[in-house]
């Protein structure tokens, strides 16, 4: 069971870079080396309901060879991901530089053949059509020569994608740029599911290998992911912006591109992975050794039993948005999603600024109507939350400090303010979690309602009341002191 | 060929009134009466795409008995909508004035019962989902006594058109007067469809009777119809608000509800239902004999040689609708559409005021803001063209005399100023189309692209091109002539 909750979070971006992504390593065909167990071998032409790739993920082991030097082996395989002897990462047995540097290619290429073509209503087969563009080494009339085996770059729902950008109100141009320009920074931790994590050199986005089912899910959902977001513009669910399948030789990589929840000038002081259960939800000691450890369930009641506080009305539409997109999950039988929860304690980081390395931006500087390229970008992306941030009501400090956009302003139990960043993340899984249910059946029947891994309607249920008793408290009724009489008190103290 | 194009238009409104619906008629029960060939007997509880429902409506005479006493009462019997000798109109057997005052029953019952329903967001799934409410004639804790017999009351996508109604701007609580309040007046021109409508009393709505594929294919059109209304809501496809089944005995009547293209407080002086073929698309002696006749293709190439003329970004933008629209119904193969056009003009409504019966609102008196109750109704309904109606570039007579919202002014080639009502209408018949296809395949390699039944592609391209090149023209670069300068041609010419 705790397997699976040591998935990485989606976000953790404060990992050592192991690559440069300059694209050193030469290609290598691997043609004769297709591994039908770990689902490498695919067909060309067949329909991907029919290539079923099994998933070795809840298991590492099943991955791995037998014996002890398999077991040896055991930290450097998991998923479809290695790490060679030399320190190298591979991906179902792809180099991972050569991996980046073809999905680039790929993007940049099919990002800029789109920007020419006019935009039409875009209809619900639009999100099955795909666009398929071959890349062979020697270039083409449209494409570059390049270093690497030949390949085919995918891309799913372009027309459908193409307008999710447009509501996330992306510049087709700046999505280019964000993913294109520079080397894309590949994230040292893996997670249990062996995907291979970049992030766009901006921190703007980031580009994740999938599953097939994990893909196919995806382009499922969409319709009613546009239906949602339509209906409800703040909703929390992950933003995803593209679906792409990188091809060589007989190995299929899916890509997905999305949003980056955190801001990558803001430094996040506490990291939350919460899904309701308190079973086994602690991070590790491992975890807890690191940089920026993510934390769970147990651990925020450890360390916020007050939660965090929220002024009546964003508490109000906070709730009201998680449980409108927790139906959206639920109506597809999803569960295992975690609400992921970043702290920026404002007050903190004036009394310690520029700790880190990073650039630790001051909130109180910060103008939402920045004229900054940057924060224009910025903005776009976190325009989920406009009317959290519209609707203050209460003590009126985010007011003079400008929050950024995208982010919620509260209090944490020491009234110190804090700045919120959230989102709904890892949704894809549901699959694999419903093989994990057999597995898990018997510390079911056990464990009772502790256990993360339940029935749909129980795990929304059971999540919702978690955020909305737990994590976020209404503002009391007291009157929150000002930030000059909390310094006199903290002076009193001393 | 000739009789798909006497389909009537659905707004045909200025007819006779056949029937007072006060509910005079008493119920017959018709079970031992089924009649399979008509398709009326339907077991309960068998899924409908199950139970075809053959179609009479493209031959008349194959649903009535041979012979001379059968084709005397041809005049009398189309599709499953029969005249008696006593005048008395059913359908499916079934008595008009039972059916409409049922309707009316199950509609309020539907209608109030949604009132106390939180709204959540619709997903795709709901557009697929019903509920059917029993009304016993001796009444229900939740349904009143009445005196017909027991029907069931089906509502299809309660959640799902709840939501289309709201981006109509529709207030529940209107609607409900509108449809329930008082009866509804029967039209008495059936067309070829042998559909029965009703016209609303306020004239805000239609409730037409359509076959069980039409129903079907509706309800699998209304998640594009979300897409393409969310995308492009200045849409000229027809506004759908409800679709129910009335169910009694064996007999099922499935209704939908939509808006009445027409305002019922301006005169049309003409109406005209486009194709974009030639192909004996001319209104026949009989129709052109009524008091408000609707026109064909040829008949507004004759009496508009000239087209009707739009300032040059209405223009863009109407087209660019059409479209659009065009696409989505070409998505689906839809073909056989047309666009009803009604034209005041306002000019000739001054020279002659109060020339009718009707109310007929001197459009230079009208006030879009005007707080008049139903005129807010009319203004929500007719808010499909916000844009167009914004756009006004050229000369700016409809600013000073208070537009309607929905309709677009434009002058035709006499100079009058003319107010345009528009709407694409007939877009459920699809499949009946193939069927006629197949019976006039022989025309169709004989009379080439003239012919209004086509390929849905070719269709749409015929269509627009009509539109575009023969219906409106932009505006020439030549000054139109301001009323005072009309006048004093006029009384030259005199």
């Amino acid at each position: 069971m705790s397997q699976s909750n040591e998935n990485i979070s989606s976000v953790d971006i404060q990992t050592t870079i192991i690559q440069t992504g300059n694209g050193d390593h030469t290609a290598v065909t691997f043609a004769q080396e297709t591994d039908i167990q770990n689902g490498d071998h695919e067909p060309n032409d067949v329909p991907e309901s029919e290539v079923p790739e099994p998933d070795s993920d809840d298991d590492p082991q099943s991955s791995t060879n037998h014996g002890t030097a398999a077991r040896k082996n055991f930290q450097k395989k998991r998923g479809h991901r290695r790490v060679t002897n030399a320190g190298e990462v591979t991906y179902k047995k792809i180099v991972s530089s050569q991996l980046m540097n073809s999905i680039q290619m790929g993007l940049h290429h099919a990002i800029g053949r789109q920007a020419n073509k006019p935009e039409e209503v875009v209809l619900i087969q639009d999100f099955y059509e795909s666009d398929t563009i071959f890349f062979p080494a020697n270039g083409s009339e449209k494409t570059p020569a390049h270093k690497y085996t030949d390949f085919k770059f995918k891309v799913h729902s372009p027309d459908g994608l193409r307008h999710f950008r447009n509501l996330y109100d992306i510049k087709q141009d700046e999505y280019l740029i964000s993913l294109c320009n520079e080397p894309m920074i590949e994230l040292s931790n893996p997670g249990a599911s062996g995907s291979i994590f970049y992030l766009s050199k901006d921190g703007m986005y980031f580009v994740k290998t999938v599953q097939q089912k994990e893909a196919v899910f995806l382009q499922q959902l969409l319709p009613n992911y546009y239906m949602n977001l339509k209906q409800k513009p703040n909703t929390l669910l992950p933003k995803f912006s593209g679906l792409y399948k990188y091809k060589c030789n007989t190995k299929n990589i899916r890509i997905i591109v999305m949003h980056n929840v955190f801001p990558s000038d803001i430094e996040i002081h506490q990291k939350y992975d919460l899904k309701g259960s308190t079973y086994k939800r602690k991070a590790s000691d491992k975890e807890k050794a690191k940089k920026d450890p993510t934390y769970k369930d147990l651990d925020f009641l450890d360390q916020h039993p007050e939660g965090l506080t929220l002024d009546s009305k964003r508490f109000n539409e906070l709730m009201s948005q998680i449980k409108s997109d927790c139906r959206v999950l639920e109506s597809y039988s999803i569960m295992d999603y975690s609400l992921l929860l970043g702290i920026h304690n404002v007050d903190k980081a004036k009394r310690k600024p520029d700790k880190k390395t990073m650039r630790s931006v001051s909130v109180t500087c910060k103008s939402t109507n920045n004229p900054d390229k940057k924060d224009n970008n910025r903005s776009s992306i976190y325009h989920s939350h406009p009317n959290i941030l519209e609707v203050d009501q209460s003590t009126k400090w985010e007011k003079e400090t400008q929050v950024p956009e995208g982010s919620i302003p509260g209090y944490n139990a020491a009234g110190d303010r804090v700045l919120i960043f959230i989102a709904i993340i890892d949704i894809l899984q549901s699959y694999r979690i419903k093989k994990k249910l057999e597995h898990t059946f018997k510390s079911l029947m056990t464990d009772g309602d502790t256990v993360s891994v339940h029935h749909p309607q129980f795990y929304r249920e059971r999540f919702i009341h978690f955020m909305e008793s737990s994590v976020f408290k209404k503002i009391p009724l007291r009157v929150i002191r000002s930030p000059t009489q909390r310094k006199k008190s903290m002076k009193r103290k001393k």
